[in-house]
């Protein structure tokens, strides 16, 4: 992988704003900079201290593309470790590219995607899932995304694979002493304490490995199922949940996000909300497929959301049974799931029509263990707070309250799967009393994997495909 | 106006990327962010000195919420001349929010479109014109409007203007000073003088309002009329055109630009091509009226491209005929804007076909003031970097070249034909030997105008007009 070049590309979005940022990074950076840029300082930018900024004139020949300010950070004191110029120049696209382009015309090479991580992650900067954390970073839209990646960027998952790692090396090469040793028959890894850190470890990735999960829907959001017949008030439902969010997010100009119909973050945590068709009974063919794909959703989803409408179950008994024998059937598929049964419309009910309604669905609640019900009225917005915590409730979230470690990336996760089956490996040699010379291949694969996490062990194949998610500029 | 709060903004466009920046102005921008902010280094950042950077998180509490580089910028050295901090993080839009909104909670205020640059205006960091440079700077999407831009940006149209006022204020103040000696009948200011002043005055207003119809039409892209009928292959020569230079953009990852149909950059001049119905001679009422459109948009027109298909007329004798009579309708119609007359499609005529045709469009070239002509095939790219070369030809950027000062903006434009009149009328004043407390009325016009221009006279309506069209966070 050729890194002694330098490199440039766009660090903030594309597009016009106030200012862009333009990124350098190399052995040549601050030598290709200097002659195009004329300080007010007039002093020349190669004597410049690292991490210091410098207002003045980018110079295309005679011609002044732009005031910039320009800022040092010597290696190795940057991000990427070497010699960094950044470039904060004003918001035209049409500026960015004529700097850019002059810069490459200079010497410079466009950077690929991620390269600029890459090239901290070669420099020792970062290990390799503290990289994979930052693009983490940029993408996650809640908090409990943007807590996973932080905490993972921070080395939080990498400290503990490390420490593993070096426990378990310690032991190989101790047992691969005793290979040199072949004829004496000595035992300088004690059997007894590396089958308990063999336990240890064990616990650990399994522990790993099932954060996984959590993890994952964690990062992409909770899946959650609305079964409910048409009119029932899904996407009134579903835009009061919205707006209040909506209505954050545009406090701060500039911030507004494309419209998301079903997916959005509450207290921190990010749902997806899938529609479904419901479940009515019938013998027609083309409703029956419709209602295998609900059932299909519900057995994706971490929660259901059953959604009636008050106003009909109140006074419609046949519509009424209808429901109890929907959520029965929901419950009987998928007793484990949490079921939250919600009545909408409640606006529209009098008083003893309510009262009524809450005998019905605590009857249903009691044959349904004890299922959870709301009363609730999205068009008037009552309810809808309960519902948001009911929902934060039923997800279990303890794990990322811990601060406990959370594998979210489906590479760590093989990963750490595969240093788990060597391991187990391990474990039967030990149980067999396995040769020296035949732990050591199961040994050195489990390393091998944990290796693969933090970076010990890489190829450019597997660099190629971590980097090129990365956006360019990073 | 008040300005005496602190100011926060996203000053990066909108969405994700590598890296964003937050930018914080106002007297206490480092007295919020310092207990926000963990250096690395641990010194606090009331202790920095002006530009320089600081790694370090950014914590909400005991939650990291990110890893920063914050700038530094004392008062008055910064863009504001107030406190700046400005904080580099990464560029995800939910960390954007929660940094603002953190800063928000702990005493910023949201910046307003413009805030910054009224408040660098205000602050005396720049004048009212080179304010309403930058937001052209950040909109410039070619080399002509970018050096305009830069060119009033660097103070090049106000220091004229600027300088001017003074020799007229002090003839004003002169005049003045007259009126409280009034009965003692002495003149303090040389009349003569005076008149040369005011000619003077009067050459450069009527040079820059002349300006303005060429900045105008460099900064929004020069209008070419393509007049032809359907199938001469006009969306092909608008592609060809367009091709190339889209290669240059797409050659940098992340500039890449929205598809734009009929407005690009040719040698660094923005040019917008407005397709034609064309002219066909008609009885047909809905054609007439169309062809009425036609000759509207020709006269909004600076460049006239009449477009034919070489194949049909170096066979269609009649259709050859129809050309001759509507190209004389059009240099009849616009006997002094430039026409070019392209024969397209040549890849499809033989050598000799081609002799033939250059003989009819010579004679054509003739009967019609020397119209231009060109033989260019879109498809085979023959004959297009001399359509670009015309164009440029055709465009009166002398103006340009020279950096005379050019007039882009209208409010400007309006002040200097205020300007002028006034002058007009102090010039009458003088010819009619008016009083001198007559004459000072009209010097104080006029000077008030000059004052809208560079912002020595100003008022809250007229800033909150320019400055709402800038973004936010500049």
């Amino acid at each position: 992988m050729k890194l002694n070049d330098t490199i440039v590309a766009l660090a903030t979005p594309a597009g016009a704003g106030a200012i862009s940022v333009i990124r350098v990074s190399g052995p040549e950076a601050i030598k290709i900079i200097a002659p195009l840029f004329v300080a007010k300082s007039k002093k020349p930018l190669e004597d410049q201290a690292s991490h210091t900024i410098h207002l003045g004139n980018i110079m295309n020949g005679e011609r002044t593309l732009d005031e910039v300010l320009v800022s040092v950070f010597r290696a190795p004191r940057s991000y990427t470790g070497e010699e960094t110029v950044e470039i904060s120049c004003h918001g035209s696209p049409y500026i960015q590219q004529e700097i850019i382009q002059l810069l490459i015309r200079k010497g410079c090479r466009s950077a690929e995607a991620g390269e600029f991580t890459l090239r901290a992650f070669l420099n020792g900067k970062m290990d390799l899932s503290q990289a994979e954390a930052v693009a983490d970073l940029i993408n996650s839209e809640n908090a409990a995304s943007h807590q996973m990646a932080m905490q993972q960027m921070r080395g939080g998952f990498s400290n503990e694979i490390q420490k593993l790692r070096e426990e378990l090396l310690n032991f190989a090469s101790l047992i691969e002493l005793e290979l040199d040793f072949a004829e004496e028959d000595v035992e300088f890894a004690n059997r007894d304490q590396f089958r308990e850190l063999v336990s240890k470890i064990q616990t650990v990735l399994k522990r790993l490995i099932d954060s996984f999960a959590t993890g994952n829907v964690l990062k992409n959001g909770i899946p959650v199922a609305i079964v409910g017949e048409p009119n029932v008030g899904k996407s009134t439902l579903l835009n009061a949940l919205l707006n209040e969010e909506r209505a954050i997010v545009s406090d701060i100009a500039g911030t507004t996000r494309d419209t998301i119909e079903d997916e959005m973050s509450i207290g921190g945590v990010g749902f997806r909300f899938i529609d479904t068709a419901g479940i009515r009974d019938t013998k027609d063919v083309v409703e029956s497929i419709g209602i295998k794909k609900t059932f299909e959703k519900i057995s994706q989803a971490q929660v259901v959301v059953y959604l009636v409408d008050s106003s009909q179950i109140a006074v419609n008994t046949e519509r009424l049974r209808q429901v109890r024998i929907e959520i029965e059937k929901i419950k009987n598929k998928f007793p484990l799931k949490p079921l939250l049964i919600i009545s909408n419309k409640i606006d529209r009910l009098a008083e003893e029509e309510i009262t009524k309604l809450k005998k019905e669905l605590d009857l249903i609640s009691a044959m349904n263990n004890r299922a959870q019900y709301l009363l609730l009225s999205a068009k008037s917005n009552t309810g809808v707070e309960e519902l948001k915590e009911k929902l934060l409730e039923f997800v279990n979230t303890g794990a990322l309250r811990n601060s406990d470690t959370i594998v979210t990336n489906s590479r760590h996760y093989a990963a750490l799967l595969r240093a788990l089956e060597e391991m187990n490996k391990v474990e039967e040699g030990l149980n067999h009393e396995l040769s020296g010379d035949l732990l050591a291949i199961d040994i050195r694969q489990a390393l091998y994997h944990f290796g693969e996490i933090t970076g010990q062990i890489t190829n450019d194949d597997l660099l190629g495909n971590i980097f090129a998610n990365f956006c360019i500029g990073k």
